[in-house]
């Protein structure tokens, strides 16, 4: 099975993006193993999802901190909360970016720098539309061109493209 | 469930410490998750013996580096050997400890440094059994006496103690 | 003495750009203890600056590389180039940034995230002028408003911003 | 120049270990650059004897956390103190151990996993006289050889051994 990370708003995040959440973490969880950095907000409406399809999440946490009641398994990594975003990138076959403050930006520029595919969903606000704003050609993060930036408008688009990069 | 990281020497590991790990494995892994730094030798015999009961096993991995078939999961740190250490041991509730060579000997002291219950298993050898003769009062590997290093006999003894500092 | 990193574009740099770095580099020499990924670009461009007024300038390099020949101290992190930015970012006291390609971006969000005094100068190009366009407020990386990112526009901005935030 | 990093007890220190220390820093400060984790006890005695022949002085300091005050430049890693320790013997061309406890033993083996010269400065107690014991052949700390560990008697004696593995 393929390892996919959702990155994301940390914190209250709006019923809207809760529901977007869940109903994207139960298309992921049937195919998946979700990668999160264990805590609130995203990252725990996506499990959400996922443990209602009986799917697994790992959770990647900072410090020695408790994750969310969803993470199947919860990793302590002793790191602050952006050099754990580290392993959490490395470990994972794609990425997909909803919302997200200062450290989901970190998350995705990792991702890009690492090459890992990455998804931003669009119209999920903060830094992942953000970031869709100063795209380079409407598709790279600097002029290396390291890894093609996709944009998903819907649940549906993010489940295809992953299907595209990751195969069925 | 807890998590019960094993250390131990990796590489070829001869016939009887095979079976040793192999049979810890089964016991483990009917109570706990195992983590590993899920590469060859211990950490792969000890893996096979907790597939065995269907059991969970969660690989620490450097670099990007793949890891042995066993894993139920696998978490690539994009750190050196020894740094992936910290992650190995910081996510694990108790440590046992098998035979070893350097990399072993930082995972133990590393579990020491970070007052995680410590188990040497008697009789396998490297570092598991040299640390056994500079214990200072007999239980402690440093004056701080942070943690109570425990020395098990065999099998019995390994798990006799993880019920009694993890719970039942 | 107040450390300040210069973080900015590896690799070639264009003649102007390679003028600025080194008249900048002149000017905090003097004033300043300069922090650097150690390599070329930017980097080197600054530290050539300061050397010519005998300041101090610290690499802070990846794995076990070696850095330009402008470094007074170097520090071998073996660490990835991303992970090196966190030693890099975490030992300034404030940090100027330069054009720049993804590893420049990562710089500077960790610089925010870090609450560090952070100037982007202007009409260096790369991430350096991008992240200008995005700021919330004019002067914030995200909603949190974790420091003011301060743009300058010539040298003399960035030196009088330094004198600001770091004393004289 | 050369790096040679002191790795030793915090903390309070005896007197006659202090003095020796100081002694040692002399001869040190004049041929090569001190790296130490930039603390207290063995690392800032050390410093002091660096500072008195116009050393130079590096501390690698945990987290965000002050350094002693003989640090002629400070590295902040925001890294926790065993993790710390990486950054410190990977820039170390050469590393002298002095007593100790589980920090410093976790570093004597950091040292050696990196393959670089291990001077153990025999007498000074802690985990310095402790490995002495467990060598293999009198000069190993694991079966695979991977750098030979010197004794030292005295300070002279670590002053020729470094001579040797760096030159003059």
């Amino acid at each position: 099975m393929k390892y996919v990370a959702v990155i994301g708003s940390s914190g209250n995040i709006n019923e809207n993006l809760r529901k977007i959440c869940k109903k994207l973490g139960k298309e992921l969880g049937k195919r998946y193993i979700l990668v999160t950095g264990g805590r609130d907000g995203v990252m725990e409406e996506v499990a959400k999802g996922v443990k209602e399809v009986n799917g697994k999440i790992i959770g990647i946490l900072p410090f020695d901190e408790n994750g969310n009641k969803f993470n199947s398994l919860e990793i302590k990594t002793g790191l602050d909360y952006q050099m754990r975003s580290f392993i959490l990138i490395k470990s994972a076959d794609a990425v997909v970016s909803i919302g997200g403050e200062i450290g989901t930006a970190i998350d995705i520029l990792i991702a890009y720098a690492n090459k890992k595919p990455l998804i931003l969903f669009k119209g999920t606000g903060g830094w992942t539309d953000r970031f869709q704003k100063v795209l380079l050609d409407g598709k790279f993060l600097d002029s290396r061109k390291l890894t093609e930036v996709k944009i998903a408008n819907n649940i549906n688009e993010v489940v295809n493209i992953l299907k595209n990069v990751l195969g069925e």
